[in-house]
């Protein structure tokens, strides 16, 4: 690494990059300047047309990227998505990437941006880190579109019978903000709407991100959207929006959103940034149209799913295959030494120093996980992000642990190379795509009870002795099975920081149960939420939020977004 | 009118119509491929280069349409601005239509779009009338992300002492949704922020929209952001966006909302759709960037202002010009016959029915207008906008009462015919620009006192005798004073229905004074709202929504919109 890329920050990089018009980028995937809408030179969404008449092509290969439980060291996985990615267009294969969106929340308060690092990237980084094509500001409406017109229901004389303390449907926006977890609207009087307790939610929990993301075209959005529980009635009978009739006007307000957008990486890698579901809440995967439509324009799609491989891959695999209908053909495991020495209890401040004990320790981790995605039947490759602080006698250590449990493993450097630090990788990844057995299944069957389903994931992905539901939760189960909702897959919310529920438990615990404490119907995106611990679906801002450093130069560029 | 025009919607008219590509449309403005960000083929934002390399060019002559105050009866203002641009480019000028964005709130409810009606419409009308290119979306999240901003700070401290009683920054959404009115805010203990009253305005009532239309650039845009007042602190002094060091972060925000939208009508004439503050909290403009671009790029431009020229117009001579250094150089006041009787006492219902008596006493209402315009020095065209139902004598009256008066007026028909019936109407003001004498002042000056400045606008615009000031509007009267704001203009925040105070009294009431409630410092938009009666900033949804009929169709056109 040299000195002059150590001091260069994403986003100097990302501005310093030269992009290519993308209706370049969409012509070397054989699509025509009617096959796209242009947002801009540098950004386009798939017409409608076009996502019809991919349906009918052949697929390529779907390479999931996942990591260990994320630290606050850092995994750098959307960073090697986008490496990879780039590595195979260098080894001149036809690729493209598949990513999520990122929310403005987090930007805003602490997280940076979503869109890669370092000379592996997704551009152009500002536009997609803010506005970009306007899909989570057009879901945000939709979401509190449906919330006006509940509350309108109950004050223009309440024809469903909805129990106000039963609306389950909450209000979005795409923002950290606390003061908004729990509120009370309708105040004022009579005039104002009906006083009720309600709460916001950040847009990317919103059930709607979840709808659109696992919807494969338009007229199934329409559907998803008509079957989603938004209150219980006074007979505790679940209402939708069907019931509502309101499921047109929202499929309207996202008849864009639908569409994935094409952009591009450093490297002119053609990417679909579109979706960002949140992986506790929500399943944690971008659309599935982006991924099925990648894999019809291309002969591989790199693609990622959210925190851990025990909460996004164990989704990816159990709920969106089954949505879209594919299966992925190998899965590539990221960690760092940094974030494997914290599994194995190195304090964040003592990282810079050699621990090869620790780091065996937290290698257990990354055992865990490569165990549960062969457990899917998949092959698998470890991608090693490298860090110029790993000393020599770690990176060996690591790789010996590595060949001791028969895990192939690459190291990577992405972050500092490009395209360039991912091609041993890629090359393993072709190599074990060709060689090793493939025999995909999802770990639990549909037809399984809520409770089974939760236990197989428990057992199989979380490496825990069994499962807890509280008595809310078997209640709960025993009216989703009574509303016809038991044969829907489940999506577990659990912190990401620890395989158990309990996120202090980091490495690999073991004799551990996890409690279900609540379920939430989302019937639109198709899954029933098993809440597990406190599940925080509007983060807050830090003391110094990142919004402090923002600006535009004289130019209208923006500063210190990262 | 033929029977085929007559069953043909706006959404319809809309549909057929053949658009150009927009790059042509900006072809004719002498504008390039450089110039021009695309959003699709039919949308385009001006670059800022582009709008920096505009300012040194010499300006063209802006023509303003106003209204008499508005009934239910409809009086097509949008319509006439359309349809009299496209005359002007039917008899080759060149010219630009310059337009408010329409607010999805009303959209979803009641109102229907703004982009005109019938053969007079600016496209594509569903995208415009829906999320069009994101302003609105963009200002609702610097809107709420200062609002997270505020509420942080004092969860974090409150190191400015913000007194969280007298928090006068509220929360927005694009909706009407009456349940967010009145809210409270930050419950559920000490992790979930300082519990407090708030409520939501639609984002068309944001201080940062009329922000957004007042500013001549991004640089200027920062300032005003920074002056804007978010609370007062325990000493009862104004706390500012400058003082919580955060309008960097709202800039970036906006930095592609600021850049004006270009679209076209159904006739090929270029239109500047961009901002839309609400007419009675704010100022009711389209952006101060778009109409002077648009002034820049053609020889003449037609823009309108909300509501009736006692509100939108009066705010367009006082506070826009002042703020865009420009003059206008005529008036187009619009009045229907349906709308005349209406003011003259006749009910909706029977409107159908001639009557002589009830249209006389309403033209007092287009009177009284015409005199305002010409107290500011300026020349004006009455526009007839005529109905079917119109009957030969009544047209035969209106047309002898204005000559009675000396009003020049035309009789347009652009809503059936599109430019074809605005060319009387745009050759005679043609004629008047030509002819008459203009000699435009504003009717108070910015040293006069706030109270001086209100008695102005009663006495001269609304034709009262005087105002009633509340003892809580002199108090804050002699609070702004002292914190150096009583040399801004003055927004009324007024019934539109009425001349006065009272929306029941129309037609041209005498003798009435308007009652000052309170006032509201909008210091970065740089004016003094002074609020008469109860001014609704967050509309409600009626009993049957027009989201209701909204849906998609197969090809994922919009159906049920109008």
């Amino acid at each position: 690494m040299s000195l002059h890329v150590k001091i260069k920050s994403d986003i100097e990089i990302a501005q310093a990059a030269k992009m290519k018009p993308i209706l370049e980028i969409a012509k070397q995937l054989e699509l025509t300047e009617d096959d796209i809408e242009l947002y801009g030179k540098y950004k386009a969404k798939l017409s409608s047309k076009t996502i019809t008449k991919l349906q009918t092509k052949e697929a390529g290969k779907v390479i999931l990227v996942t990591a260990i439980n994320p630290t606050p060291a850092g995994e750098g996985k959307s960073t090697v998505t986008v490496g990879l990615g780039d590595a195979l267009h260098r080894l001149d294969k036809k690729v493209m990437i598949a990513l999520r969106e990122p929310s403005l929340g987090p930007t805003m308060g602490i997280k940076g941006g979503a869109t890669g690092g370092g000379y592996a990237q997704v551009l152009p980084m500002e536009d997609i880190n803010l506005h970009f094509t306007g899909d989570f500001h057009a879901i945000t409406s939709a979401n509190n579109a449906l919330a006006a017109l509940i509350d309108n229901h109950l004050q223009q004389g309440n024809e469903l019978r909805i129990d106000q303390r039963r609306i389950v449907w909450k209000r979005a926006l795409d923002l950290n903000d606390r003061a908004l977890r729990k509120v009370v609207v309708g105040l004022g009087g009579p005039m104002q709407g009906v006083p009720r307790e309600d709460g916001f939610d950040i847009t990317v929990a919103s059930e709607i991100m979840a709808v659109l993301c696992l919807a494969t075209d338009l007229h199934n959005l329409r559907e998803r959207l008509s079957k989603m529980v938004v209150a219980y009635n006074m007979e505790k009978e679940p209402v939708t929006v069907g019931d509502l009739g309101v499921e047109g006007a929202l499929t309207l307000l996202l008849k864009d959103a639908v569409k994935p957008n094409l952009v591009q990486t450093i490297e002119h890698t053609p990417a679909l940034v579109h979706g960002g579901p949140f992986a506790n809440i929500a399943h944690g995967c971008n659309s599935v149209i982006a991924t099925v439509a990648a894999s019809k324009l291309a002969d591989y799609v790199v693609t990622e799913a959210g925190f851990g491989a025990d909460l996004g891959a164990e989704k990816f695999l159990n709920i969106k295959t089954r949505a879209a209908g594919f299966e992925p053909s190998a899965v590539v495991i990221v960690a760092t030494i940094r974030a494997l020495k914290m599994h194995g209890g190195v304090p964040k401040q003592e990282l810079g120093n050699e621990n090869i004990e620790s780091l065996k320790a937290g290698f257990e981790n990354l055992r865990k996980h490569a165990e549960t995605i062969a457990s899917f039947g998949l092959p698998f490759v470890v991608a090693i992000n490298k860090f110029i602080t790993d000393t020599d006698l770690e990176v060996n250590t690591l790789l010996e642990l590595c060949k001791q449990y028969h895990l192939p493993v690459e190291l990577t450097e992405v972050w500092e190379k490009g395209g360039e630090g991912g091609i041993a990788l890629a090359q393993r990844l072709l190599e074990v795509i060709e060689k090793e057995e493939r025999d995909f299944a999802p770990i639990y069957d549909l037809s399984d009870s809520i409770e089974e389903k939760i236990t197989a994931i428990v057992q199989k992905v979380y490496g825990g002795s069994g499962v807890e539901f509280s008595t809310k939760a078997k209640k709960q189960i025993a009216e989703f099975e009574r509303f016809g909702w038991g044969n829907l897959p489940v999506c577990m919310a659990k912190t990401q920081y620890s395989l158990s529920d309990d996120p202090t438990k980091l490495g690999r615990p073991t004799d551990f149960t996890v409690t279900v404490r609540e379920l939430k119907a989302s019937v639109g995106a198709g899954f029933i939420v098993a809440l597990t611990g406190d599940v925080m679906t509007m983060p807050g801002l830090p003391k110094v939020p990142a919004a402090l450093k923002m600006d535009v130069d004289d130019q209208g560029n923006a500063i210190g977004l990262f």
